[in-house]
């Protein structure tokens, strides 16, 4: 008997609602998929911006195997995650049964600390990657969308989450579905060509939010470290193998 | 003495939670502004695919002033929420306080059904615009973003609310800032050119989904007169200009 297919979103304190919400609109698109957002418990989790969204199910009964992992980021909560043995656990245990574990922005911070990037080309938002990732073992790889073999997907910044829901959306129903979820979302952009693009950035916009999240990034960076020495002899060589990056 | 600066988001049963947390991303990165989700009561709101929100206040307790009233869209619910009583008249309410109303995809209808559209250029979700809009007295307008004075910001479907989110930063904090928040969110989306644009899309694709939704637009429509019927006399020369819109 197939049980129904489901797509785990994890919320956490701090969360994005974006980073969750915008791979949650193309994943309820797919048929036969549940999207379920996943929490500690029961109680009402607040994101980022005065979002509040209450968990379908939990850590204890979420289902044990699921079609997708997601991970979204956030700011100060992707620090207290990254700490948060429950939540390490928790993706731990369902990353081995999840035919997909995809991550937008500093959600890839949060997967990294339970071990799970480790020997992983990824991405995540361009203020941390290359300063956080090969500190979790991971090789950074500056690109909106990056799938590392058939099980990972991670994603650049926040918007990036849209990207990351059409590839889960191709890669779970084909192209020609792809593309009509792609014109019932009216995916197709206007933004000004200058605008977003870390790579094409006013250096005065890069240096003004790198400014402004300094701070942040140290408190990533020490809790990564924190993590990574959690995660024992074994993983060292894939850790070593990631610090000879060009980009660590 | 100044109050706190509102933006409040609409949540009612059924709204798409991406259009909602899109606009909702952009408007918190503004400093100064608090976003709420505003809805009926303080009962939890359910949205599409298993998207549950609590709001922060309700109809009865939501400010009566605001920078930005937000009304996402949304399928079924988009059909109730035009027929609701309490609906319109808190959007009737805040939105002649407002300093900018905005909507996203069909979140323009139940603008519309409160007859808040009636005289006004607009647009909404590609499958309903032209068909829907002319019976609310609105005039539509085949584009991303309608900006129509300063008081009024529709969008498109679904993923178009990350371009409002975009412009209302730009119009409450100037291009500059707007500038680093699109780079803060990475908003440089990757996608083929040819997918999600309704004027460039293959025919087939356009079939396919105009035969999917073709049930809830005949119900779409069938709300949007109910709720012009209720509009009164003093508004006939405005729904009646409309109607002669080459779009209608």
């Amino acid at each position: 008997v197939p049980t129904p297919r489901t797509a785990l979103l994890l919320a956490y304190p701090g969360f994005t609602a974006l980073d969750l919400f915008g791979p949650q609109y193309f994943l309820a698109a797919l048929p036969g998929l549940s999207p379920r957002v996943v929490a500690y418990g029961r109680a009402p989790v607040p994101g980022d911006g005065g979002a509040v969204v209450i968990p379908a199910c939990t850590f204890a009964t979420a289902p044990d195997e699921c079609e997708v992992l997601l991970v979204p980021g956030g700011s100060l909560g992707v620090v207290a995650a990254m700490r948060d043995r429950d939540t390490l656990a928790f993706l731990r245990t369902r990353a081995a049964k999840a035919r997909i574990v995809a991550t937008v922005c500093t959600g890839a911070l949060v997967l990294g600390a339970a071990g799970l990037l480790r020997g992983r080309r990824a991405t995540s938002h361009w203020l941390v990657r290359d300063a956080v990732l090969p500190r979790l073992g991971a090789t950074p790889v500056a690109a909106r969308l990056v799938e590392d073999g058939a099980d990972l997907i991670t994603s650049g910044g926040v918007t990036a989450g849209l990207d990351l829901g059409l590839a889960l959306v191709r890669r779970l129903a084909g192209e020609d579905y792809a593309r009509r979820v792609a014109l019932l979302a009216e995916y197709r952009p206007a933004r000004a060509p200058e605008m977003g693009d870390p790579e094409g950035a006013l250096p005065e916009d890069v240096d003004a939010l790198k400014s402004m999240f300094g701070p942040l990034l140290a408190q990533v960076c020490e809790a990564a470290d924190n993590a990574a020495a959690t995660f024992g002899p074994a993983d060292a060589e894939a850790a070593g193998g990631a610090r000879q990056s060009p980009h660590a």
